[in-house]
């Protein structure tokens, strides 16, 4: 049976890693211009811990790739500057909102329900962006803006996202969603959008109204069907 | 008149950026905990560039993103450790692929041109993947995974790829492309992935002859069509 070595793509190189996603150290450190013996010195500088994994030739020094990291970025050498350099511009680009970057991310993670997750934030994003300008055109301000967002949570998610954010243990209440309930945010704030564009409501109490019966006409839809498919209960680890 | 200031979002802090996206410094040092009477020694100490900027009171010392992260990963307060900390995370959550940090990204990207590339890219990476798994359940092996890709570049490209990269300055293709040239290629390997699925083609020659003759049908109806909408021939910058 061929089994094929996870890896971690580093620059040019793919590093090996141990199923708990630990980095091969004398690969790692090869690819910094350091030699295997330069391990021992490293480990006691960095405090790095002992936690040797088998890569098919006996337990081996491992290291995470976080301690990698902190290892590249104070290493003297050639490639170690190489990786200063890069760590600079990734965070510049991270910072000033690069899409090729979060791209390049996006397609690093192996597994298609994180990826398919990202797409339906992004939509969800933009939905939520187009409900926002079709608010203030329609007369909307204030506490509204708010409030709309409320509404849907309550009704998509059956609760309110102060206690989605602890429940889950998120920081923000979109990142503790799952695609299939990103997906119904975006069809709701969709169609209030749509009945908002069409005149259907000016100020902000019409406004709310509009969008608490779109809520119960997706809760209808929704609770009507069968229970949700398994793709779409995924939440991105 | 009122207009918003631009700036970049640093952790907690908005940092008020020039139209060509300098930071102000003394906005930028308080937020690693430094004196404006920093600025001088800093300068001296990192080689920054005298790119004084007005911020409405008169020129103002500034510094690019990336000297402000140069910095920052180098100052020894608490607040500087910080980011270090957080630079450290941030490499590590792009390194292994994590889509909250590929969202987050997006989301700092002002430009809903970006962000629809951003869609289109993913969308597209997800229909090549899929073709790729049509063709080998298909029987195809071999050449016959690059070859597909050269018939797609050719007939909505109009040529190869590494023409493209010359052209257009880029190391990848893909990053290269529009929106619009997304969306065709994500089209007709959709299409030709389908016609594989079905059963319509087995082994390599059948199936680059199939989806020679998609390229052929899709390009028949895409030149049919009034000039492109400009949406769609954004590209990312």
């Amino acid at each position: 049976m061929k089994s094929v070595m996870p890896f971690v793509q580093l620059g040019a190189h793919r590093v090996p890693t141990s199923t708990d996603a630990r980095l091969h150290a004398a690969t790692a450190l090869r690819i910094l211009g350091l030699e295997d013996a330069a391990w021992a010195d490293l480990a006691r500088t960095h405090h790095l811990p002992d936690e040797p994994r088998d890569f098919g030739a006996g337990p081996e020094a491992t290291l995470s790739l976080q301690d990698f990291l902190r290892v590249a970025v104070t290493t003297p050498t050639r490639q170690g500057r190489a990786w200063q350099a890069r760590a600079l511009d990734t965070l510049a680009r991270a910072l000033s909102g690069d899409v090729h970057l979060a791209a390049d991310i996006a397609e690093r993670n192996p597994s298609p329900q994180e990826r398919h997750w990202l797409s339906a934030r992004l939509e969800n994003a933009e939905a939520r962006k187009s409900l926002m300008n079709a608010i203030a055109r329609s007369g909307g301000s204030g506490a509204v803006f708010g409030q709309i967002g409320s509404v849907s949570n309550r009704s998509v998610l059956g609760t309110d996202s102060a206690t989605i954010r602890r429940e889950r243990g998120v920081k923000h209440t979109r990142d503790g969603l799952t695609t299939g309930e990103l997906m119904r945010l975006t069809y709701l704030e969709t169609l209030t959008a749509r009945d908002l564009d069409a005149g259907r409501a000016h100020g902000n109490d019409a406004i709310l109204d509009l969008h608490r019966r779109n809520a119960q006409r997706e809760r209808l839809a929704w609770d009507h069907t069968q229970p949700t498919a398994p793709v779409l209960q995924q939440r991105a680890s």
